[in-house]
């Protein structure tokens, strides 16, 4: 059996479309549906409550879609609602913090984490449970990092400023000696090379949205939905909330598609 | 939630351990209960509708072990058997064919992979249809080793009786310009220093058994059915249907545990 219906990935903004560039390149021939709420953008410093909505509100509008599988490309929304929606809906949904836990606890040498991400995140603990679970004697050190968000969405990610904040936001690692940092927030790839410098060669990253992919990979199989590999070009759909041109902008920069499709759409 | 009800492990024979060493590595906090037919082993020859039916027969014997989850760690069972059993019953199964698949598309750089296994897995031809659903253009030559399983169920698998058998089994890959072999059947990982050096060191090899490990930790994430980790030891039950000795020697050689609880019985 096969299913050429489209996956549905949603993200408080444009990070998710690091997850969507790693989804192109595994799966090929899956056809994608993103949602990004850039109006709304950030959800890290939001209420719990109104996060859980929002993330309700896209999660609606993919499934109208007829999306058979659900990822949700924000680690913020995937602290706060992915339990609630797996249990509700009927398709498969995949979120970003079991995939880079995993990741993690398989790369660390000395068991000592980093995670950064956005208030949200952090403040959720997610991480933390999802690693000490496996691992409890694990040193987690989760740090907030509120500025990046607003960094990448205002395309910011190459600036000098971003370097600063970078750096400034990575310094109370110094002396913890970690060994593996987890990119807790899809929006933060963009910003790896700063990261990468700030935190030497030597420190392993990893990008929890990109793990995810292989989650979804594998849950392709396993519940035989996975699409046809066919000629034919797929018809990606790409849908926001803000601004058109930004979000072209940051696309055309990170998924090197000449032209793709985008709407701006109001939510609920 | 957590669930500490042990995982179970099916094969024909001794192959499905090379599973099991991988999931004591990857997944230290489970416990595994192993099952495997040596008696009558090999699958490999067997007609289709008795392969189904002794599959049938170990699946039910870890049911009545209330298991949580099934690794059918055997490609023949998993080329025959996988599909029914999953569809049955209401706890997750896990074959070995996908993730090879998976791993090898992964892996090729020249769209050219190997596959090796028993008569039954090469027939049914599972291998090849899993690679080209995914990836129409990939060749796939499959070559049946049927004298393989017999070497490693004999504890002859370091001989030089072994090292003629597998370097005239391979012989037809010359030639064909394979960049990835895939060990598919999980015996073979037994033979795979003489694989490796029959292949040469260029040609990535597969062990089918390890790449379902990862499958396995993922969906315990999944449906949230992962062990808690605890400093008790983990009371780990291999269950034969042939010789105790024969399979403690084996499990001694590939697990490393200096005594194991094994325990023989009769199927059905």
């Amino acid at each position: 059996m096969s299913n050429n219906r489209p996956i549905g990935f949603l993200d408080s903004g444009v990070g998710g479309l690091t997850v969507v560039k790693e989804a192109m390149k595994q799966l090929p021939n899956e056809t994608v549906y993103y949602i990004g709420d850039t109006l709304r953008c950030p959800y890290g410093p939001r209420p719990v409550e109104q996060i859980k909505q929002f993330t309700w509100e896209m999660t609606q509008f993919l499934m109208k879609k007829n999306v058979k599988m659900i990822v949700i490309a924000c680690n913020t929304a995937t602290a706060i609602a992915l339990e609630e929606i797996k249990k509700t809906l009927r398709i498969p949904v995949v979120g970003v913090i079991n995939p880079g836990a995993r990741a993690a606890l398989k790369l660390t040498h000395n068991n000592k984490i980093g995670v950064i991400g956005t208030a949200g995140t952090i403040n959720s603990g997610e991480y933390g449970s999802a690693i000490h679970k496996k691992s409890p004697k694990s040193d987690v050190y989760g740090i907030a990092c509120p500025k990046f968000v607003p960094i990448v969405e205002s395309k910011q990610y190459s600036s000098t400023i971003a370097e600063s904040v970078v750096s400034e936001a990575l310094a109370p690692f110094n002396g913890k000696n970690i060994d593996t940092l987890v990119m807790g927030c899809t929006h933060y790839p963009l910003l790896k090379p700063l990261i990468r410098q700030e935190m030497g060669e030597k420190v392993k990253l990893i990008d929890s949205g990109a793990e995810a992919v292989s989650e979804v990979s594998m849950l392709l199989d396993y519940y035989d939905i996975a699409a046809d590999a066919t000629e034919e070009e797929k018809q990606h759909e790409f849908f926001m909330t803000g601004s058109k041109k930004m979000f072209e902008d940051i696309s055309h920069d990170w998924l090197n598609l000449e032209s793709i499709s985008t709407n701006r759409i109001t939510l609920p």
